[in-house]
């Protein structure tokens, strides 16, 4: 762990935005939402947890679908509020069934 | 214009989360925030603006320092609360200098 963690700009919910992209493709796969228990878990385990704003609880990427994260690297943006992480992503990584949560062409 | 803008939840700021992604090599460049307005703008000019939160204002990407983003695409997420512009990025994305603003490693 580096002390980059305590550079981190969360919110004022405690926050701070993730980015999960596919680690082979660079595909981004999805955006969610981070607390600093929820990256120190990530870390932890090197399986991407994120923390869910409707159920305010901590949330284990695919501990129910299987659809799991398995993180390879964990990047910060140049102002430390918003984390990037590249994943190797078991199945989809949207709940659709989706490979990405990002298809609807605007 | 599609009714995907009309779908869009933007936060109690009047924001939505955007990631801006580089349309050939899919590497991250940043994340920002849009508000409806810069939106609209990126859609009608094919230029990336964002909104700034610090300075509370529209923001061209690249309007002093050069470095604009042409938009190759624009694609909302399953839940409609966070946007993907892949972009032809002139010069480097970050206002460090580096290519990405994501360099900081955790």
């Amino acid at each position: 762990m580096t002390n980059i963690i305590e550079k981190l700009k969360f919110n004022q919910d405690g926050l701070i935005c993730a980015i999960a992209q596919d680690y082979q493709t660079n595909q981004v796969l999805m955006q969610a939402w981070m607390n600093q228990e929820s990256l120190i878990i990530t870390q932890k385990t090197g399986f991407a947890t994120y923390f869910s704003r409707s159920r305010k609880s901590l949330w284990k990427k695919g501990e129910t679908s299987g659809h799991l994260q398995e993180v390879i690297s964990l990047t910060a943006d140049c102002d430390y509020d918003c984390i990037l992480l590249k994943v190797k992503q078991t199945g989809n990584a949207c709940h659709t069934g989706e490979k990405t949560c990002f298809f609807n062409e605007i």
